[in-house]
């Protein structure tokens, strides 16, 4: 409800699976459902028929289901769905409402290999089902609820975050020279899928990344990248990974150095990093400018000349996508944000440089009442 | 050109991964680009900085980076390529022009943990920035470009098949009395990942699903799921993947017997798959209805009395949407599509029990003038 007050409207109506986890603590898994969310507290899901025995399971809502398509007739999910969510909004007295919609750009996490996306079309059949509703945005309600993560949503994330170190605790082993990256990659994702750690999570995915040599250097892009390049002695090699249960995202990284001991240039680089992200996890604390704990990792950094290499922001949003350097609070040179209580994101201190490599050491913590709690503590 | 022409406009503008890479052959990672096509043969791609390496390799489009956010200031990507966007429809002339954009309801597959999607924004954008121009879905267009793949995307689709067998071949030593579906799906999705047959591939994804016993019944869903559950002798074990070689998938099914010889039960179901599948590609070539194919089929499984329990189509659309029901070419029986050379689509026979479990034998294959061939004949 919270969502609908900050907003001022009558009622949310959304598809994207992270706004439809947030509103019902049900994680679609296509992407092809719709919850409509009213002021009275009202939670309804449209939703594909194959979705409902998951749903029940995790969420409260009113499910209504639909068959996307069947032998009977060719159809496509935003066809199918059309008559029931024509009903549900009658029913609700809707036809007037002031609605909030998706319209902004967003981040969207995986959801399943292949997954819908209702683009204008969503917006287009309500205008035609419900033609003297007014519509607008509610992206800015659904980002500032995303942002402060509720009791239930930090267990999930530290769950995820537990599982991932199934993963991580098999990486240093797993990393020797001779190996490529997509061999170290494979082993390190199967011991976190193949973990008993996932026992009672409905849906436990992750992508692990492994860089290595020069190919650390590119980390600092907005994406990994796995390759086949063969590791060698003394190169610095990163694992990164996105791992999630049940729609809870954590953001994770770690850097090894292959084969021998970390030289001094790799040593100096540890000592930096680490110090920074011990200095930006003193600065959090619920009311603190998000802006000065990004500089107080980047202070740190600049003061052991690595200021011009740690070429991005100490850290973003996250949970309820994977990586999205917009979600709040934005741990940023010129952010805006404020830390609340609950509010998670990602401690990323990192140091790049074309040509040699990079590292990165990337945690996630939550803003408590005594400081920050960090999930990611292996 | 194809598709401008198809479409009867001056341009198309276009943001989902799945269709840049149709139009330029390079596959976005993070979904933050934008490609202008022209009807002169024109082709940008606006970008981030950070693909552009990527992009390069695989395309001949003129690119145009932007820095979708940099430590100056805040921005998202919508905002940071709004300006290099206004330039190049400035310098192509389009400020009048009729313009083809994505509109409909969309199936876009995994390219990154995270992914933009710009909803209404970017149509948005263009109508701020070219208010006289005239806009309108060229979805249509795309779709039937989709469906009959050039000699180079048969070849990425057959790359995918071959990368997807490393997986398949270590399946059936895998499946193990005792073992967790997990165990079982993260060591296939390992051997997968790992392989070298991934040379040269720029990015190679697989997702390996592992569904036993009567879990294997809810495979007739749009989705897979893997479980915890312990396989016991005699279960059905399915091995679904979605794999794909720089943005091009594949659609693929295997079906086992757990540490026994398959009873009557089970062999009755897989020698109907067989002979439905066998029909089923007997019927494929070009000219053909879709739904004569389906047909193939189902009558094979009606006559072995499994008719109820194939549940689904015979098929669909397979390559830039890992599982789409909605892809040209439909394999069902109300399809009203028409074989053509170069289509390619999976042929995915089944029958489903609720409570006992599920059989499913899925392959890729594409129309030829001889025929069809297999790209997943192991």
């Amino acid at each position: 409800m919270e969502v609908v007050a900050r907003s001022h409207q009558d009622a949310i109506i959304c598809s994207s699976p992270s706004a439809v986890l947030l509103l019902t603590g049900y994680w679609p898994v296509i992407g092809a459902s719709v919850v409509v969310f009213t002021a009275d507290g009202e939670v309804h899901v449209v939703l594909p028929e194959d979705e409902v025995d998951l749903a029940g399971r995790t969420s409260g809502a009113s499910l209504i289901p639909y068959q996307p398509s069947t032998l009977v007739a060719l159809t496509s999910p935003i066809e199918a769905l059309a008559n029931p969510l024509r009903l549900l909004l009658a029913k609700l007295g809707l036809g007037k409402a002031a609605i909030g919609i998706e319209v902004d750009e967003g981040m969207q996490p995986f959801s399943y290999a292949s997954c819908v996306h209702f683009r204008s079309s969503l917006a287009d059949l309500l205008q035609q089902l419900a033609p003297e509703a007014h519509y607008e945005s509610c992206d800015a309600a659904l980002e500032q609820m995303e942002a402060r993560k509720t009791a239930k949503e930090l267990e999930s994330i530290r769950r995820a975050s537990d599982i991932a170190a199934a993963g991580f605790e098999h990486a240093a082993e797993t990393i020797q020279v001779g190996r490529r990256e997509a061999e170290v990659a494979a082993a390190v994702q199967a011991a976190f899928q193949a973990s008993t750690k996932a026992q009672g999570v409905e849906r436990s995915y992750g992508f692990f990344f492994c860089m290595s040599g020069p190919n650390t250097a590119t980390a600092s892009a907005a994406y990994a990248r796995t390759r086949q390049r063969q590791i060698e002695a003394g190169d610095l090699v990163m694992i990164h990974a996105n791992t999630c249960a049940d729609g809870y995202w954590t953001d994770i990284t770690r850097t090894y150095v292959a084969g021998v001991a970390p030289s001094d240039r790799q040593a100096a680089m540890r000592s930096a990093i680490f110090e920074a992200r011990k200095a930006a996890l003193e600065a959090i604390g619920a009311g603190v400018p998000a802006c000065d704990v990004d500089r107080a990792a980047r202070d740190v950094m600049r003061a052991h000349s690595f200021g011009e290499a740690f070429k991005h922001s100490t850290g973003h949003g996250v949970g309820f996508a994977a990586a999205n350097a917009n979600a709040l609070p934005r741990i940023h040179p010129h952010s805006p944000d404020v830390l609340e209580g609950g509010m998670t994101f990602n401690v990323e201190p990192a140091a790049y440089f074309d040509g040699y490599g990079g590292m990165r050491h990337c945690d996630v913590v939550t803003v408590t009442s005594e400081g920050a709690t960090v999930f990611t503590d292996f």
